[in-house]
């Protein structure tokens, strides 16, 4: 372990450069798989209280779009969040899904996200064949891999397919990420994401961390998959770098619905691609009959605060709380808080 | 120049892939100049007519956040456009800039930018002697070239600094395009622009246009800029990797503010830079103050519109008309006019 972590470690410099890319921008790749989680991270922005006909028009615009992964909120336990404080999406009872998508007879996956420490896996995740959810993804953070992994076992025992999302890679230590992705290469896991929870890595970046996903899990067969957040406007740029050097679960959102600054749009992504499936126009539907009036009531998409916490490689949590104010934001003082903070 | 030309056109396959890198992210290159264009491109959401005190806030704001350049306006001809239904900053007589620059004892230095077609340069540049203004930036679709050409002498003759911004480098065919950089590079001017007029760019292509720009004005120590436009979020993105690559006159304008979906934001672009020079608060103090009650009465942006537009590689007006009336717009309606323009 410590002699190949130590080869990753020295050759990585060099092999940047030598990455190759896959495919060029007249071809399509057919292993790329649009993972749309518009009411799972959108979530965030409403405490998953969407209304049945929102979720409802998410799932047809989806699957008439060619989407091939819709994520449509989390399993969290009920003992740690309240069902009075959170809506049905936070929870993802199987009936609940089922009110959407019935037996779910469409081409397009049903995702759901586990988060570790968070999810009574053992008795709410239900096997497969009794369940119209086809792939459970566990978020974790570099410590509470142990229960990830316990996590993912389960949910591969179970018949699913399964990612892990290792949040926040921007602070963890080159050593401690390559020995976390050495582990979970060896796991039961399908695809492993590099995941920029805090929308602070520059598309350099993004090219490191593909460089040590890719030569990492090579031997394990692994897919890589990459979620982004759009605190500089990175989202979609980074997603399409990803895309470029091999990555192939691609996360994304409709209007870019996601915490704070939000993800890569799925409208932006289905543009770029050039697999003759997917088709923006019924997102564009979508958008106009569903997404203009939530608005009216919610918000997200880049700003100044969401910017700053990026650039300082921070959670998003005191740009959210500020912008809840935006009529008396300052961003002066947002930003003196924050350094403020640091010191 | 055809045997250059094929040079050129076959080989650029081969040496895109070769072309070095810049420096890297924790080293900072003296040689870069940040051109912030918000009242100049700003002034095509307001037909120019800012006022003073918006100017000199941002001018303030600026000079304290160190960037190199800023650029306050138009050089247009008052026979073309009417005073009457254009601001100011359309025309930017010598006067007007003095009223909000002095004589400019600022280490930051004022840029103009004067159409090709649209500017009486014979009359209204003056001697650089008489003049506040030091870098004059000639815009030119690749059919006006040969006035270019002439107005670039003219100033150049004068004693400014001189760049030519060949506009909608994505709608120009290969050949063409070869030429006319090749003809660029033989003139007098100073800095040569890719622009990106239509946002419609991905970072692959600013590669390939860098490559082409790069290889074909190398032997006359040219240096080369990049413009970028929002509507596929990747301004930024798009401008990060052209600086990468070598360019080093990077245009961008303050909260992104410039027609249609906007430039890349001068904040995001100084946080990306190491140079010490450089300073986002000052910005933030200015946005605050001056673009949060600006944006109540005007807007700009990526949207819907705009990104169709881009992934079409059309000219944003109609984008721009549809979002006059955002209340009652139809992205759908919105994308199948496109769509029929074209077939």
């Amino acid at each position: 372990m410590s002699s190949k972590k130590n080869d990753i470690a020295l050759s990585n410099e060099n092999k940047l450069e030598t990455l190759e890319k896959v495919g060029t921008m007249l071809t399509f790749r057919p292993d790329i798989k649009v993972v749309d989680c518009t009411i799972r991270d959108g979530g965030l922005v409403n405490k998953s209280m969407f209304e049945d006909d929102f979720v409802r028009a998410v799932y047809k615009g989806l699957e008439a779009s060619g989407v091939d992964y819709m994520e449509v909120g989390y399993k969290t336990s009920k003992k740690i969040l309240s069902t009075a404080e959170y809506g049905t999406w936070k929870f993802c009872d199987e009936e609940d899904i089922r009110r959407i998508v019935g037996d779910n007879d469409a081409k397009i996956k049903i995702s759901v996200m586990a988060d570790a420490e968070r999810t009574d896996y053992h008795e709410d995740i239900l096997p497969k064949s009794q369940s119209v959810i086809d792939l459970i993804r566990v978020a974790t953070y570099v410590n509470q891999i142990p229960t990830a992994l316990d996590m993912i076992k389960d949910a591969h025992d179970k018949g699913y397919e399964t990612t892990i999302n290792l949040m926040a890679a921007s602070t963890v230590g080159e050593n401690e990420l390559i020995e976390a992705i050495t582990i979970l290469a060896e796991s039961e896991v399908d695809i492993i994401y590099v995941v920029d929870s805090f929308g602070s890595l520059y598309t350099e970046n993004i090219r490191a961390l593909m460089y040590k996903y890719l030569a990492i899990t090579k031997p394990n067969h692994k897919q890589i998959g990459i979620h982004a957040h759009n605190n500089q406007q990175l989202a979609f740029a980074n997603t399409i770098e990803a895309l470029t050097l091999g990555a192939n679960y691609l996360d994304s959102s409709i209007y870019g619905l996601g915490r704070g600054a939000g993800n890569c749009n799925t409208e932006l992504l289905l543009g770029f691609l050039k697999n003759p499936k997917y088709h923006v126009r019924p997102l564009l539907q979508c958008i106009t009959e569903n997404f203009l009036p939530f608005m009216k009531n919610h918000s997200w998409g880049f700003d100044i605060p969401y910017m700053l916490t990026g650039q300082l490689n921070r959670h998003p949590q005191p740009a959210i709380k500020a912008m809840k104010t935006p009529d008396n934001i300052d961003f002066t003082e947002f930003y003196d808080s924050l350094i403020e903070d640091v010191d």
